[in-house]
């Protein structure tokens, strides 16, 4: 059966990205783009454009940029460097039709744009994600002593937390230590020693012990905290980020903040499962769904709603970088998830207005919900709250 | 295409549930009932009617109360409380198709069925599961001696298994120490120590020592041996309990008891690595079924038979607390089993006569040759063996 | 929608196998054939031909020995003493349609084929890949001093690479150790302490020091290193052979040999990831593809390929004991990677020539740039490398 009216209904729905970055509004020569389109290297011999994601641009980006479908990676990019990266960017963000963009600016490309660009692009409204890594390494270049790193990077990220506009906070302990932590909140003095050691030596927060120590002050901030989960670059040791991994440390932080589990992928059922059981986890398939391309989305969606409640799912592009992956995320998204819900609706396994709803949850009012969004978007947006 | 004669015999087949629970034959008001259709718990905004269970609920049990199908959940309440938990127990046991049912005994919902009554409302016959924990703990509770602990629960293991009706013995290790258990036999001392310190600080049997002590125990009752593994509530750490886990032990037990996995979602292929290279291991996917809904059982279905050899794999519902869950469990079960075999019979992948085989071996007769069972139920059904 | 050009190309397609076995050239009655169709063992009332891949057998190589689809197994079995071994082999290989076999000679069945005999089977070529355990194994067979066997092994290997036709070296670590290894190069006396106990003990190389020195040593001899991960038989622990536990290692192997992931289910994504963040990492769906059968084979390739760069995957059957799996590995790899192609092609996801580039690049030509091997076979084949 072809489309139906959830479909159409996605296709309409005006999205909350509910954790995405900058992309950069610098001309990209072809080493550029593809160095942005893989979590890997550009290698020789071994195009971008030729993986799944590739495809993905190809099909479903170059139709914007007034090409043929799968024109090639050449003409693509000489056509992306015609048109010029501010264009070519409005015209992705525009077609993403996402109405709130919540920013990580704690990482983000050259030239990357300001969250109320990304926002103005789109016609929608910018929110920013702390991320407290970024707090952390910053509080140790301004120079600290060991026995006040804890409290100076406590005070930092409330400081950092209090400005308008930030609705979450981050964490990519995932990268810097994996999951296998001690749950439990570190003393003192153990933060004390271990910020000495980090000091010294330099780089980036790494350490279980901060690792610990910063998963616990994001406790304490009393915002949503998004995690990165799963599937990333070459930094992640991949098994030790099976979210299941957060079991105690969830049990010991239950009824305080929510967590948002990112990405997830290949660990969909061990954070669907979490989301079933722990009345704070919810999850998002971001950064897979344009990386998977449209073919393939709905199988992940699959698996990733087995269990899930529909309270539970949201939506984010995670796109970083370029905005293809704002338009491709979302063309994913809403494909995928329509696919699924329409096939159950046409099998009488779903009625259409439980469909909807469930289209409508995950769409935008779980995120609405869970930052404390307004309801609706105003039109025109409401004055860009992001201070950059 | 459409159903054919696969889906013809699923949906005759006489099912042998080789594990399932008591339900609650008390009456159940909104969070009563939301408390038994999750295996979190109800939380404020959630409800579990919202999610793949709870849609299953209202579309395929709905109608079996005379309602329509997706019934709103305050309509399905009140025709329920309407009707009475001992009538709507007996529509949905009845239509489950069930003749045999081995009841795990040792973990009840409050005023449950009896193992007799939920066979009755079927027409079908009991057998009884023990519980070793339950075994284990109510020994510790009756008083016991450290280093009589190990002899006093073997003795009560082995009374419990001799009662007329008992099949097979379970163990919830899975949510007590996880599967990263040294494999051996622990030695008496350790054992006594181990139950100094358990029968001094009370609570559940959660001892690694002990643990592995239940499980020889079980090895030497010569029962088939059934674990839970995978997805439960937020008491698993779900990493410890993938079932390869146990592969040195189950190395060690060669040759002695049958060994049923139990659920094993989301490890569904590495429960059929385990029955596709051990004599003894044998796989349901009872719990997931129910949870995924009949809408995706089909998928789950086929993951778990990837390579699972057809005599190795059982059917369980898994049922508790409620008796929707026999009725679902069984058509999540004839649906996607029926599904998958009649797809490939159609793509000419299978033959229609080993499809029908695979069929009848699943829904009964591999768990009646495993657990000794008479080859068919008599019509009406033996006098119930069980106690109760 | 039918099979369509991406079938065509891909029935068309002579495949080079990047890593098979030999296979028997003796008779085998039942218990020896079914034996060699399992990665388990033959137990009583459990019958391999109750299997994914005992259907498979009947179903796809039934027709080539003359006999109707589905045929039992003992008119399979029957006809196959009929025809002898030599044209059963035969007539598999040569259906197989493979150009070029990477053959692992360390390991064979009883009366195995050289690789020139399966070659010449289907008029193809023979290459071989040295299995490093197999060296090792020799070397201390034949004697050898503890601080002399780093030195005595790493000179056995260089010797049996240096032979003609030798293409790649193998690890089945996997089945010693498991991937949990540190990842640093051991110190020499560090090995000479663990050659004393090994040399001493006897047994097969399993020490975990003697695994790192091996798989270091593979990265000195810089042909490409093929290494066994995930699905194989009871002696595996599956749990450690998710190959991203390696990932700490291949950051330091970077810029050295290519690694091949062999077979990898039920860790497809693990494996997908890995190619996709390392240059050197490539994967295939070996084993897996038989095992669970032409019917579900696209299923598999569709999860190992979601985020694969296409340069990255490459076809082996990994063949071992009975041809019939050259037969059905190739016949699922095509039937599988086509449906899956020609299906995204239909939706308009993918287009038609970029699906046959895949197709070209996966059934040979991302194993002729690897190897280095002559872009075309010759016909008649070139004088076969082997040395047999």
């Amino acid at each position: 059966m072809g489309p139906g009216p959830v479909h159409e209904a996605l296709a309409a729905v005006r999205l909350v990205d509910h954790h995405c970055h900058s992309v950069t509004t610098g001309d990209l020569d072809r080493a550029g783009f593809e160095s942005l389109i893989t979590e890997g290297a550009v290698w020789p011999g071994v195009s971008p454009f030729d993986s799944p994601v590739g495809v993905a641009v190809r099909r479903h980006c170059a139709p914007l940029l007034g090409l043929p479908r799968h024109a090639p990676a050449e003409e693509y990019l000489a056509r992306r460097a015609e048109l010029g990266a501010r264009e070519v960017n409005r015209r992705f963000l525009a077609a993403s039709g996402t109405g709130v963009f919540c920013v990580d600016t704690g990482f983000a490309p050259d030239r990357g744009t300001a969250p109320r660009e990304l926002a103005e692009a789109a016609g929608g409204t910018a929110y920013e994600v702390v991320r407290l890594e970024a707090v952390a390494e910053s509080v140790a270049a301004g120079g600290v002593e060991p026995d006040e790193y804890a409290e100076t990077f406590r005070a930092a990220a409330l400081e950092a937390v209090r400005r308008p506009g930030v609705v979450a906070v981050k964490s990519v302990a995932a990268y810097r230590t994996g999951f296998d932590l001690d749950p439990a909140r570190p003393s003192g003095a153990d933060v004390t020693e271990a910020a000495r050691r980090w000091l010294a030596d330099g780089g980036r927060l790494a350490d279980p012990v901060l690792a610990r120590q910063l998963l616990w002050t994001a406790v304490d901030l009393g915002l949503p905290l998004q995690l990165h989960t799963g599937f990333g670059d070459a930094d992640i040791r991949l098994h030790r980020v099976d979210p299941t991994h957060l079991t105690d440390w969830l049990h010991l932080i239950a009824g305080t903040v929510p967590v948002l589990l990112l990405h997830c992928w290949p660990y969909l059922r061990q954070a669907a499962y979490l989301s079933a059981v722990f009345e704070q986890v919810h999850l998002d398939v971001g950064l897979t769904l344009h990386y998977v391309g449209p073919g393939r989305a709905g199988a992940v969606l699959a698996e990733a709603t087995e269990i899930t409640p529909f309270r539970k799912l949201l939506y984010s592009s995670d796109a970083y970088g370029v905005a293809e992956f704002y338009h491709l995320g979302a063309l994913a998204f809403r494909q995928g998830l329509a696919g699924l819900l329409q096939e159950r609706v046409d099998a009488d396994e779903l009625s259409l207005p439980d469909a909807l709803r469930i289209a409508a949850w995950t769409g935008g009012d779980n995120a609405r919900r869970l930052y404390g969004l307004p309801p609706t978007d105003t039109d025109p947006p409401l004055p860009s709250p992001d201070r950059d």
